[in-house]
């Protein structure tokens, strides 16, 4: 019957964000290198090899045993927020349960956010001029304007430009910040930053939306704290389990002033319900048996291991011209070629010559500004120490 | 520290969609209900005790030991495609996997939908005048314009009132509409109502959300195909696991002609990343057990006889002047009581001296709009038969 009736083809009008926005170069990526030999540095991925797979079993047939409710619709898990605000003090960040809210990973943190915050076709939001493409997203699909600041793979984010920008009279409706292991510079902030951020979000009264999905990974002692350890008013926290615990859980939080979760509960209810999820009570589970901190522990152990010998490999297989950083947290180094070197190009050949996947830095300039060409951020986490050795000196051997 | 650089309170500027906006009745009557002896016929809840536990287990603990990428980052699970391509024959629907996307629950797909056909704070949605909450907290926070319809408990909403608004000018970004067990009024369309309106889609090229959380729970032979059997271009098809399987799995579908899959799939990584979660292999390795069919049935039967129970008790209990229809779908028995009974006063009533809950109709009027308030919804897939027999006796013997 369809044949018959159908017009020839669909010209379903669409909203305006659907014709500035592309495919997220990250997608294709991901796309690229499934089911090729290929030393992939591109992705964020978490080290395939070790998540607690027993303990996440254990704790699952532990909810569905127990929790009369487990399968069926009930309220957010107040259980959870607990664990959550203990969890939290490692971090140095102390907060009540009534700040927690719980979501669907640190992407659906940031999402609720936005929408809590901008007016979409007319907000503007302040952040670096590289960032993390699912953030981008956001404010693609919402229409946002942005204001950039200058970052560097060194020192993070300009906030002498942010106190500019704000002093000539920008009223942002936030500020998106990446305190630690930033995605992509790799870089964290330093306490005098952070502070001097905070002071600022205050003074102008511009929140900060504080993207932590790296902030337990890191690798040196005594790591600072976040932002929200410093302000409870004017930081926005947004904090994951998908790279300490499970990225398919989908299981993230938020930390927001205690008067924001109405209106916060209400974009998450329009969104997908705001229900205690399965994945929710597992974490909670999971968290309940006391495995987490060694887990943690152990990540950052494998994980810092992993940087080394990939700033190892780098200093002996790239050329000297080549500058990066050394990170203290997270998953990614950042890498300046000389000025030469097109990293789109270097891309193609990469995978077609010597079967090396990384992502060019141009990935992550905002909207269409231009950046520079010469940048590439590679990824530690996923691939192994032997893995970083060879896929570094092939990519050494590309650039000569 | 935070205490003493604090200013005294936030005062963060959020979007103007939060001014309009009030908490859903719903989540307050989940509240209210917890934790007391009542007897409710509030909410849309599944059965609490027909979830196949031991079944989910199996495919977990399958999912766990078999699929190395279960707890990873991973596209969307072409499996469950699949799967969800022969379950839609069922509902007469034949369509491609490429035209199937994978959602956090029908929710989230009506969300997805609304984000990628409507410009926030001016797109316009054409919908009945008695709606289903979580759509409209999605309208809510899109400050999106209502067009509403008229419509009615025993045929549901009324077509000729969208092809007057239509051949009068009126072109919404998308029609709304629940065909079979409409929630709240528990009505399901005509054949010709569901023909005439897919007509006047393609007529006005102005597309249709069919909300089909229920469809799959119909109580009489012969159950009439959705609107999205009927066009492929023009219907935009939102399905879920939620009333067939489980609710916390957060598991569901939408269909749309495949030129809107690429935007369909920015939208979703903007808003969660649009990965293979661990609830979506769990769906697939159940479905892959062959348990669903006895499993869909045996609720149909469960939910006919628990519909029969309330028909049974309302012609005992309820006064002649009561009126209600049989509803062929769904979870859902719309009563309109005398004209002067007041459900919202009713409910508080009912609460306090009888332990029984309800839905006042009036929760389900569009905006500020004002309507009947003597109506309330029943919801009779929750409580066991004697609890309907019981409660509604307590109810009639309220009203008198």
């Amino acid at each position: 019957m369809s044949t018959v009736l159908s017009i020839e083809s669909s010209e379903i009008a669409l909203a305006w964000w659907t014709q500035s926005v592309q495919r997220s170069a990250l997608q294709d990526m991901l796309a690229l290198c499934g089911g090729r030999d290929v030393i992939s540095f591109a992705l964020g991925l978490p080290a395939p090899d070790q998540f607690p797979i027993e303990a996440i079993e254990e704790s699952i047939l532990k909810v569905l045993d127990s929790e009369p409710r487990a399968l069926q619709y009930s309220p957010p898990l107040q259980t959870l927020k607990r664990q959550i605000q203990t969890l939290m003090r490692e971090r140095g960040v102390y907060c009540s349960t009534e700040q927690i809210f719980l979501t669907c990973g640190a992407q659906q943190g940031m999402n609720l956010l936005a929408r809590l915050l901008l007016d979409a076709g007319q907000g503007r939001v302040m952040l670096e001029e590289l960032a993390y493409t699912g953030f981008q997203q956001i404010l693609t699909t919402m229409q946002a304007d942005v204001l950039t600041v200058p970052t560097d793979s060194e020192t993070g984010m300009d906030v002498d430009a942010v106190e500019s920008l704000l002093s000539a009279g920008a009223r942002p409706a936030f500020i998106y910040a990446v305190t630690d292991g930033h995605n992509p510079l790799g870089v964290s902030m330093s306490r005098a930053k952070r502070m001097r951020l905070v002071e600022l979000a205050r003074e102008y009264a511009v929140p900060i939306v504080e993207d932590d999905a790296y902030g337990f990974l890191h690798y040196e002692r005594d790591p600072i704290p976040p932002m929200r350890a410093l302000d409870d008013d004017w930081v926005l926290y947004v904090g994951s389990f998908s790279k300490i615990l499970a990225p398919s859980l989908r299981a993230g939080w938020v930390i927001v002033p205690e008067e924001l979760m109405s209106s916060l509960s209400i974009v998450k209810e329009a969104t997908d319900i705001d229900t205690a999820t399965l994945a929710q009570r597992i974490v909670s589970a999971y968290l309940e048996s006391g495995r987490q901190k060694d887990h943690i522990c152990k990540l950052r152990s494998l994980y810092r291991g992993r940087r080394d010998a990939m700033l190892s490999a780098l200093e002996e297989h790239f050329p000297r011209e080549a500058r990066w950083h050394k990170p203290t947290s997270g998953f990614f180094i950042w890498v300046e070629l000389p000025r030469g070197v097109n990293t789109s190009e270097l891309l193609k050949v990469a995978i077609e010559e010597a079967n090396v996947a990384f992502i060019p830095g141009e990935a992550f300039n905002i909207g269409n500004r231009r950046g520079p060409t010469n940048a590439l951020r590679l990824n530690f986490s996923h691939p192994t120490p032997e893995q970083i050795e060879a896929g570094i000196a092939r990519l050494g051997r590309l650039i000569g």
